[in-house]
């Protein structure tokens, strides 16, 4: 028999399969149970509305990479954080590439979230995890205004790595050229104003 | 009786508001002809692959955007091009908001090129269309290595404009602290290294 906790998770991770494959409008609760492999009954008893399943399915997978990033940040910190080790980092977020699919099924999410409102809190519980984790780096890095800087830095992430996914191409290089052009630039944006 | 140029455009239009709606799934011929009030034959007669026509009404909406935005680059530039008024067009860009719908057709479009590599040239053109207006704007104000830093100002805009569409939270003020910290830094950069 298997336990609540565990149903529940083989539930968020079969949408979270169904939405990368066909989006947001393939998800229905007789091709969750089937995909899962648990009863119709079960995909109700844990998520009374859609919403409840898609703000739940968007939450996870924001905390999965949170977790994970987060320990990479961590590893990276070793007493004085440089730039070099940043940059390691931001290799490192940008070679995880999961399968296709789950790839694509958080932007499908957050454009869903731009249709309901009733998850633009989940999203913007996403991006604010995002926010902390960069800022904690960027802070460590000894990046100026961190906490300002983190959220253009989270943006330009959420833009390249979409770019990416669109076009087939890699984008490693560029997200680091990128990055390494807003950290100078908050720097120097510190150092009073500069006209280029 | 309509002229085949006209039905044609009735046809894209009609297909970026289905995906906006609804997303690339709920895409069907029938409710193409429905929505754009065509016979079910003239959708087949213009576009003989789902592809084809995902494929035309990508390329569609980036034109239409790069010609909008081509003409305000055009108004703001006057003679010597600064800071300043590159915050004035990324307002106007940043404020250009159409109906929900029409603001989440092309992240669906491109979302499904992810999924369907025979839509990635399609996804590429319209990066690339972006990144030649960037990069005449960023020229224009003087910026060293436009070309390059065009490619990061488009990801930059891309990923902020999905959070906002994503948290329903205004951006603006947000994307112009960003853009500046990249021009900035890309300033910087050209100067030699710094370490922030």
């Amino acid at each position: 028999m298997t336990r609540p906790a565990e149903t529940r998770q083989r539930i968020i991770s079969a949408v979270l399969r169904i939405i990368g494959d066909d989006g947001v409008a393939g998800v229905t609760n007789r091709r969750i149970a089937q995909v899962a492999g648990v009863s119709l009954g079960s995909v109700t008893y844990h998520f009374a509305t859609q919403q409840d399943l898609l703000r739940a399915s968007m939450l996870h997978f924001v905390d999965c990479e949170t977790r994970h990033f987060g320990e990479l940040a961590k590893q990276s910190q070793t007493g004085s954080a440089d730039l070099e080790k940043v940059v390691e980092l931001v290799r490192e977020v940008a070679n995880t590439v999961p399968q296709d699919s789950e790839r694509i099924a958080p932007y499908e999410l957050y454009l869903h979230a731009g249709r309901d409102p009733e998850l633009q809190d989940a999203a913007s519980d996403c991006f604010t995890a995002y926010d902390k984790l960069a800022a904690t780096v960027l802070t460590a890095l000894g990046v100026p205004d961190a906490d300002k800087v983190a959220g253009v830095v989270v943006g330009l992430i959420m833009g390249m790595k979409l770019r990416a996914l669109a076009t087939g191409s890699g984008t490693t290089d560029d997200l680091v050229d990128g990055l390494l052009m807003l950290v100078k630039g908050a720097a120097a944006g510190s150092e009073g104003p500069r006209n280029p």
